[in-house]
């Protein structure tokens, strides 16, 4: 009797440690061992997510956007191998994509239904929280900068539209003819969604929207996450919004918590997507919560808020993220997302369907 | 020695069973005991944070606003305890507050720099997750509305400055003249504001913008979160902005996440203060997020954001909210956050200062 109920206390003691390290495990599992600090660096960009598929890609097309998806990367990539800032690598990053008709953003804005370029794009620094936005620009050349000379020139975070368009005059940002942003098959593209709407007397349908490249027309945003050798995350968005876009609409793009987020602390996010969802979702910001408060990993958190939270309340779309330890996500629950990561390794990743 | 084995067991037992009792508590004991649903109701708002003090205030002014506060919170309660939706309470509670020029939103709202009244608003609904917002709107006599019928009647969730007009005007929304949101006392800010502009030379202390009634220029807004007998969660917010506003500065208030948020798994806020900071805080649903991932209370949770996140940042101001169990936060770090509320038993409260 005296042997059995020492077994049992020390099974009772034995189980209660047990208990203990699985738990610990489990929450250590979702770490990746911390690389040293000199290869301890990352970027990631998104082009825009939506029913893009294989069948409807020619190869030359295709293989256009793959150069200037590794072009954007490998700009931003050789910023931070050179220990630059995450910031700068995330601007110059989407300057690329930005300077090309093939991503709705800049040169290859979509039309409004009244046939002109509306420009968005916000950015974020992860390490002061600090924060810049603009919304609805007509004549600036890449939105992203002035999103950024918002952050770093001025008391505020969001401009819009002629108001915004003087303090870019102001702070001496690059501006352009409007007639820049004219692109023929964004043009084609608003005339189709004009037809369409015209035949389209039952609105219960709304999706008045088009963009040929990614069939659909609410998607096609382009977006960058960095974490540099400093351990300093930034993310930027930036949007030509949607085809046919009516009544000044803002969409998630230059929403700060919806469509960019970042903070040292945890991750930084770049959203492209259904930006209302993106919105009252506030998804970028989400994933970052769920890393703070729920003690998630950034593959965890993205996963459930691109894959569960936002399909359940009728969204889509995607992310991409990079989290203080180099990891990264890139997350979507649409056909597909024009997307590329670099790691400290200088390991290349592009990806375009579903299946790479 | 069988005994202190059986005795040590014993222990051991009651010790792990103890454990366990105990994190059940603590969860417990933050959440109220749930009322019966027909009491369980209630509704909270405030008119503006900011350093607001007994002896800036004089006995008249502070009765006048008082009174209106009263007539605000009645309104919204009256409609509550006939079994309305918290979306007709909050909308009919912000209407009160626009209509009066005491405070920042409709017709007292501040002046930009170049004497325009540009107004803010956003709303959402805490039982479909879904929003509306516009920004920049200078003939829409009640923003808030304009803000639900960008909701209810469009499937987008934002709108800015003439595209907003636009829709409100294809919506039968109030519109007034422009004149209608002249008032003295907000042209004298912004006079006052544009002198002291001229006059600081070092621009170090970029503040210039001034509100006499709340003794700050950053602040005042209005905004009101309610809990329907159906357990619906909303919250509204309506602003005039900043006086001498410029570039088309957006604050917080038309953010949802930032200004307003609702959820009714969690809670619904309206922010008022230092927008800026509300937006890179992501204040609004950075409460519910806490109160989803943390399992923190309400209480807990705007204490924490507004007491500890937001001034390490070096941002100021408050929030109002209400959770799903009808439990109200009224937390500001200001020195004063005009405020009411009132429960399903018909409680009301009205504050000014830090000390009520």
């Amino acid at each position: 009797m005296k042997k059995i109920a020492y077994i049992l206390l020390s099974l009772l003691i034995f189980s209660a440690c047990e208990e203990k390290k699985s738990t610990e495990t489990i929450e250590k599992s979702t770490e990746k061992p911390q690389k040293p600090n000199e290869n301890n660096f990352g970027i990631v960009l998104h082009g825009g997510a939506g029913t893009i598929l294989k069948e409807n890609m020619s190869d030359s097309l295709e293989a256009a956007y793959k150069a200037k998806l590794t072009e954007a990367i490998q700009t931003g990539y050789a910023i931070l191998e050179k220990g630059g800032t995450s910031l700068d690598a995330i601007e110059k990053t989407i300057n690329v994509l930005e300077d090309s008709p093939l991503f709705n953003a800049g040169k290859g804005a979509v039309f409004t239904n009244d046939g002109k370029n509306e420009l968005d794009a916000s950015i974020m620094d992860g390490k002061t929280l600090n924060a810049g936005a603009v919304a609805g620009v007509t004549t600036v050349k890449n939105p992203i900068n002035l999103a950024r000379a918002v952050m770093e020139k001025s008391e505020h975070v969001m401009f819009a539209r002629d108001g915004a368009e003087q303090f870019a005059k102001e702070q001496g940002i690059e501006m352009v003819d409007s007639s820049y942003f004219f692109t023929e098959n964004r043009m084609k593209s608003l005339k189709r969604a004009q037809k369409r709407e015209k035949v389209e007397l039952d609105h219960d349908d709304k999706t008045a929207f088009y963009d040929p490249y990614i069939k659909d027309d609410k998607f096609g945003t382009v977006g960058c996450a960095a974490l540099d050798k400093h351990g300093n995350l930034a993310a930027g968005t930036s949007t030509g919004g949607m085809t046919n876009k009516k009544w000044g609409r803002v969409g998630d793009a230059p929403i700060i918590g919806a469509g960019t987020y970042a903070n040292n602390a945890t991750c930084a996010v770049s959203s492209t997507g259904w930006g209302e969802y993106f919105i009252r979702g506030v998804i970028a910001y989400d994933i970052s919560a769920m890393m703070e408060y729920g003690n998630k990993s950034l593959q965890e958190s993205a996963r459930k808020v691109i894959q569960e939270k936002l399909p359940k309340m009728g969204g889509n779309g995607g992310i991409i993220a990079i989290d203080h330890k180099g990891n990264v996500a890139m997350e979507f629950n649409t056909a597909g997302m024009y997307r590329a990561s670099m790691n400290g390794d200088g390991e290349l990743y592009i990806g375009i369907y579903a299946n790479n």
